[in-house]
């Protein structure tokens, strides 16, 4: 028979641990009922355990010594939230060969040492539960994995950084400059010290990895992953962008195509009728879609104290039924054995073609123009509207472009030449365009 | 130990059906990988198994006899795809009965009697399935019993029946009337010829009740939700909610609110800025609040073969996955034992205050303004704007009033003697507003 009570051990006591421990405490009947097992905070373990958190924690919870999960026989359920990748990774490994079931909310880990992690879990025959490490509050690891198990995916895009989301959200909505919106974000606790992860892409790409093995059943290495931050847009390029119908958002695109796999990252201007467009300030969304459900959009916060936490004791609760039920095989961390994951070839950036978006800051005097778009033209770019703003002579102007369709290496061929020539007095700034129809009508 | 042949029957060989059993036959392997074990299309029963399907369904498996599969003790889950309230009830009872899991996509009949078969499922043991009675292939039961458990609800709204979000979407984009609209949703097939539990919003309400139940823990009945349909709804009306920054949506809410819950649905104008207002076609949208992870939104197809079908087998599949490891007790159908539910107080429409879209069709002469002002006046009801357009002489034009917070028993006490006068040629037309941010911000 199943367990009657289900001890659990928080590693890291920071913002997710305090949100988690907060919910496990508060919520401890509404759990109950809905787990049928009752579910007790046992151990809480961080370095530093003299910190207010403004949560009455019982005597006797708090550690500092992360053995004292470890070897605890009785734990059953070790939930990581120190984040990072060592010790992380030792933690996580010894839990689960210890026999512990694991949760966490560790996107970096996972997307770097996931295969390793899925691994052992499997192997030792525990639960790895990580739906926090996607979406904070937003259940779309269950999504792909149970909610859409009959569908083969296509598709998964979307907004999954929601420090970037909301930088561009603001520079959109006030017209402010990246940096003043990215110190207000810091100043606000929305962004980090160091916002690197977030603004260049690499928390993104994070998810996306997470997400894609499970939606595509594959494998997938951060090296797969073509990414692109969001610290070279200006409000000149949002302006331009709202003028031709579109918003630039940090997108996230992982399809099939020609048999292989797309994985990209990139500032993206979307049309502003489509539902992704319409995301703002801190939020996610993420847009699935399968060849049953077809188009399926999750949206919600993602990050955040209370939101990750909901995450992280969902996949408690998910556990605990299952120990209660007396079940010893736990579902599998990437939806099918590890060994049943393809191998689907990644597609290079070369191998994309698209429409762009162009600034050049150009020298403002005749000729220019016919310069950079007799150089455009022999690299069978063709031009779908310029628009040239405030004339200064011999001063630099923005030349803005769309093309028409256009294969990326010879996009970064042309620009290399333009940018090299004496007209051009800064690199060029290019945002690609996704219509999202001809992806999605693609996909189904 | 678990099975290794999940058997699978399933009655309705209808639309929904034949999704289903094309996905259960087509991915079979993809499933087997995901679930852990085989599931084998063991049966579909239905009444003409002669008409084609497009399906080539292997030879003993179509049957007209439902005790075909009821008396099979080699059926481990029985799947309902009729439809209505009898026979779908009792075939569902008896099996329960047999210890048959069973999975239904039957909204109607769990709307109206859910107690019954939630109290018989629990007492039997057995899993019951009904992801696909709300939102086709949205997984939003899952989402709400699963991805939110850690979770008090304090709102669910949304847009759940497609056909009418399909009507009221193209009446907004193309300016066409409500007869012409249905006339060609009948045509495509999104409506069904007797349109009306789509139409009157009584579709709508089989869905909130469902999903009431499970995010609020608490037992709904369908007389505790309040129903207003679509019909009385003209291109005018759209035009001016336009004007004042609104789209009108068949919008089902609940929430708690005062101790007790609302639950309502009713044309209603939402801020276009809203995502919600941007759920367009035949998308069904549901927007939940919770306690931790605050405001999340899942966007889809509502309705169709396929997506229903996705929803059905992923049902299957859940239960499947839990018959392979040997689990005798399922998740419990409301997500926590029956006798757990609350009865929480309904609160009654008379309760209700908000802000109100009147269009009066009045004789144009002067002094009616003043006529209606007057009445308004008298029951405290204040006017925010009004607009009059087209001057006819004696002829009836539309006058439009948005009034500021108003308490519903009053506008009706009001209306009643404005429509009674001699100056109204027809019924006003009332159409609640809700700028969602009010019970967004209540709600957190």
């Amino acid at each position: 028979m199943g367990k009657e009570i289900i001890n659990v051990g928080v590693l890291g006591f920071g913002t997710v641990g305090s949100g988690t421990a907060q919910i496990l405490m508060n919520q401890a009947q509404l759990l109950r009922e809905r787990s049928g097992v009752g579910i007790r905070l046992r151990r809480i373990c961080d370095r530093n355990i003299a910190g207010p958190r403004g949560l009455d924690v019982p005597d006797g919870v708090l550690t500092d010594d992360v053995n004292a999960l470890l070897d605890d026989p009785e734990l059953d359920i070790f939930v990581e939230l120190i984040g990072g990748i060592e010790p992380a990774r030792q933690f996580i490994l010894s839990a689960i060969e210890k026999g512990k079931h694991v949760v966490t909310a560790n996107k970096a880990l996972l997307a770097t040492c996931g295969h390793e992690i899925f691994q052992a879990a499997e192997r030792r025959k525990v639960g790895l539960g990580f739906e926090a490490s996607v979406g904070g509050g937003v259940p779309v690891i269950k999504a792909v994995r149970e909610g859409l198990v009959a569908n083969s995916l296509h598709t998964i895009m979307g907004i999954m950084n929601g420090t970037a989301n909301y930088i561009l959200s603001r520079m959109t909505d006030e017209g402010l400059a990246f940096g003043d919106v990215l110190k207000e974000a810091q100043t606000l606790g929305y962004a980090e010290a160091d916002p690197t992860f977030d603004i260049e892409g690499i928390d993104t790409a994070h998810k996306l990895a997470i997400l894609a093995t499970l939606a595509f059943g594959t494998r997938v290495e951060m090296s797969d992953i073509y990414i692109e931050g969001i610290s070279s847009i200006s409000p000149v390029d949002i302006e331009f962008a709202s003028g031709f119908g579109y918003n630039i958002k940090l997108l996230a695109i992982g399809r099939r195509i020609d048999g292989g796999l797309e994985l990209r990252i990139h500032p993206t201007m979307i049309p502003k009728s489509h539902l992704l467009a319409q995301v703002g300030g801190a939020y996610n969304a993420f847009y699935l879609i399968g060849d049953a459900a077809g188009k399926i959009m999750l949206y919600g916060l993602g990050a955040g104290k209370m939101p990750t936490g909901s995450a992280v004791v969902a996949d408690i609760v998910d556990i605990a039924r299952s120990l209660a039920m007396g079940i010893e095989r736990l579902t599998l961390p990437a939806g099918v054995p590890f060994g049943a994951l393809s191998l689907l070839k990644k597609r290079s950036m070369d191998l994309i073609s698209g429409r762009y978006y162009f600034r050049f800051s150009a020298v403002d005097r005749p000729g220019v123009l016919a310069r950079i778009a007799g150089v455009l033209g022999e690299f069978g770019i063709s031009i779908a509207s310029v628009v040239q703003k405030g004339r200064r002579q011999g001063a630099s102007v923005p030349i803005v472009m769309l093309t028409h369709e256009a294969q990326e290496t010879r996009v970064r061929d042309a620009l290399k030449i333009i940018d090299d020539t004496d007209v051009a007095l800064d690199k060029t700034v290019v945002i690609r365009i996704e219509d999202l129809t001809a992806i999605e009508d693609n996909a189904v």
